[in-house]
């Protein structure tokens, strides 16, 4: 599934509880932007479907056991197409899209909980993870592969903080390895492809004035996702990594590559 | 505030569905544990609590704006004593602890939203954030100084997955990075002295028969609390930082230090 010019199916999945914020004006524009250039565009607006955002025992139904095994029971629901409604249809609208955004301001280094709670509920077992068979060739579809594999993701952040504060030496610590969780643990796990980041900076200070400015490289970005290159994550089952330890094989990253980039090819 | 031997006041935040899940035996344990080695402990349950996991304008009562502004409004919030009765009790908790424990599964290599939503909620501006002044010398007091300063706190986290996986070349990047964002970014921010997680991994395949050299090493590390260093993150304003670039100044670290390692000392 290549995304294509013209034609792409966008979900967008946005949290922020102020809909005249900067996260709800990138929101509406990426819908706009999307839209006039011929893209297919749907919303998961998460403040305003009110979306349950805890993980319980209501979420699996007949098929929640006792005690309670969140991934067990989440695969015997999911198997059964009897999870609840609002969960199926964030599934299918996973389904339906070629290239899903999720826009949101960073709150405490990560997502907000009501999107983290978007994920603890949509991705679940044998939807998510628990797919695909293990082998002494493969450890299931999981990094590379997966339910979404062939779609694309972006994440689009804002922080209050400057962007100094998430430089390489930057006392938060260099932005992609804190969006790493999000960007490799949550979208690449399941199979998406990852594009590289959009994140606006010192948004605490953000004024009318820049705001034109902040538009036109969101647009540039948004119009150019079809021909923007992903990470290059490495993929699991390739040969990259030792199975079941799951350790990348010594020397197939440069000498000077540490830390989660080992896992970044080239 | 240095912990005493005896005479510890733990709050232990908890985030799991099922009462009787690891995660809730652990919770358990540390409660008894604590308890009759002469603790006094207080307990979060969040889930028991039917925790609200997302920030919204109710929060804030007549203090919320419109537009809604979430860092001004709760800060306002908190200045007035205003903050919802649900808010200010886990604050109050949190000041009258000298430590803190969170139980969680690690969940998308995260905390589950209803625990992110209790940071989210708790950790207002005035309270854990926008806290000191700025001058040439000082970026406000986070990082090492704040309104939690001289307390300590502690990760007792499980994985689904195998250790390897969350070694140094495992494919799920190191554990001590994936907790970096929670360890320094969310617990060390607003002052709180962190000490090394601990993490039980491959939970997926524990048995009861594995069950009791579990509790004996979490027994272990309760009972040594006390006594146990912290991780050694830089202070943000005692030198080691460019203010307001807030830029790790050269040559401060070991020569093969990089990534988020570089702001730890030594």
């Amino acid at each position: 599934m290549p995304p294509r010019l013209g034609g792409m199916k966008t979900l967008i999945v946005y949290a922020h509880p102020e809909p005249r914020s900067l996260n709800g004006s990138l929101k509406d524009l990426a819908v706009t932007t999307l839209e006039e250039a011929g893209h297919e565009v749907r919303v998961s607006d998460l403040y305003a479907m009110n979306w349950k955002a805890v993980v319980d025992a209501e979420d699996y139904g007949p098929y929640a056991s006792s005690p309670l095994r969140v991934a067990q029971d989440s695969g015997r629901a999911f198997d059964a197409s009897a999870l609840t409604p609002d969960v199926a249809a964030e599934q299918e609208k996973l389904l339906w899209s070629d290239t899903i955004i999720f826009q949101f301001p960073l709150w405490w280094y990560t997502m907000p909980a009501i999107l983290k709670g978007w994920v603890d509920r949509v991705f679940t077992f044998h939807f998510a993870y628990g797919v695909g068979e293990h082998s002494d060739t493969k450890y299931g579809e999981r990094f590379g592969e997966g339910t979404l594999a062939g779609r694309r993701a972006l994440l689009s952040v804002t922080t209050g903080g400057p962007e100094s504060h998430y430089a390489a030496r930057g006392i938060n610590g260099p932005i992609d390895d804190l969006l790493w969780p999000i960007q490799h643990g949550i979208l690449y796990y399941p199979g998406l492809e990852v594009l590289p980041p959009f994140v606006l900076h010192s948004t605490d200070r953000l004024t009318a004035q820049d705001y034109p400015e902040v538009a036109k490289a969101w647009q540039e970005r948004l119009l150019t996702l079809a021909t923007t290159e992903p990470i290059a994550f490495r993929r699991q089952n390739f040969g990259d990594y030792e199975i079941p330890a799951l350790h990348l094989r010594p020397g197939l990253e440069p000498a000077d590559r540490t830390g989660f980039a080992l896992h970044i090819r080239g």
